[in-house]
């Protein structure tokens, strides 16, 4: 199945939709087989000691997994999600961006579920694991 | 047992150890057997359409199980969270702030889970549900 | 909401629907506020040390909702679980049979999300925490 | 890190200590990235209509991230499930045997998280995910 939405189109569609947050991810690469999306950490996603909150972990596993959907269904803004469990596993490294990998593993009419790595830039270990399920508005 | 820490020494802690979100949370009480916590919304919070976001009522019942904890085990800021999975189930109401209620089921040498009922305030409807899993530091 | 299937009726249906494991299971009560499990556990059940299995917990909580859910839209047996995150947080008291009372939160067209906590008979403490959701086929 | 157990010494460990179920799995590979184990599909592992039931599904998933941890602690029956989200995303193929792919995402000195995918036999797709913590039992 071809992309609906290359990185670009993904990129211009979370600047016009969500403004306040767009500026914190960019897609890196998308295919079929996976999503790649940089958050860019700044001050208002730091925990004091500087290592980034949770919050800020859960929202780019959330907008990985609502990128790797819209990237083979199209701009569909009412894709919502119902479920989210998110392990934390280690201390991300301070000073740096969160790079989150996303894969779906099943995209049917009313849900799609995929999974997320979220590791420090430039190291392999993984900071948080999560699994996300959207529901997908029905088509009219 | 009795509660180490009471609404008032929760607040307290809030607003000294996390300045940065400290304002967005207010604990309206706690007991040994639930913890109610209301975040103040603001714009911040919000999604396009005037939604709450996802990753704000995942850290509302981040926050809520926190304090759950602390009220037992005093102010322990290395607590860490290992696992949250949480149900998005209604649409919060626009204009209105939300009202969490936790609650305590195992609190162990190691580990502590709760779980979160999460509403919008005035409504008895329920917006999400959260379980949320933390690590407890060693005593030394 | 009057309830459309009682403990008589859930019970008549799980030995009718499930001859395999219909013996493991008697609905002791159900309301539209919570229905009430109670788990006969046999040798089957047990893992070495006497011990009641994770699988058999995890069953416990699967039937635990699908029950609620049935309680309220009747019986539709292609009702299936999609989700299920479960906490075991203390081990069940040998020679005991396991106690699972469940609430609804959300009965949608599409999905059902219900909560169930976990105990061994007679003992006020959680063995085991789990959310479900349950996908409902569409009305012909 | 040298693996403690190779796949026919955790074959042999399943035997001893789970002779209940032992027969059910069959550990078919192991390394330091990927645990491979198949699921023998019996009767007692069905519902009605021949599909594999939840639990079978769960208890494989559980198996699965046991055995990975095993293989790299060596044979510690203590180390006990704290948390599993699964979610079921398709039906298994009928008359097929199962087989599950865990990793391990995080092995610390108290917790054990992995991820596991289970497919019917010689299919592509994925039938269920899930992530799996344990608790390890500390060195003495």
């Amino acid at each position: 199945m071809p992309l609906l939405m290359d990185a670009d189109a993904l990129n211009a569609f979370c600047a016009t939709e969500f403004p306040q947050v767009g500026g914190d991810f960019t897609v890196e690469s998308v295919s079929e087989d996976e999503v790649r999306i940089r958050m860019n950490i700044g001050p208002q996603h730091l925990r004091p000691g500087g290592t980034v909150s949770g919050p800020t972990m859960f929202s780019l596993a959330d907008v990985t997994i609502y990128f790797a959907v819209l990237s083979q269904i199209g701009p569909k803004a009412l894709t919502v999600t119902t479920n989210c469990s998110i392990d934390f596993m280690r201390k991300p490294q301070s000073g740096k961006d969160l790079v989150a990998t996303g894969r779906l593993l099943k995209l049917g009419r009313a849900l799609a579920v995929g999974d997320v790595l979220i590791r420090s830039e430039g190291s392999d270990a993984i900071v948080a694991r999560a699994s996300v399920t959207y529901s997908i508005p029905p088509k009219e």
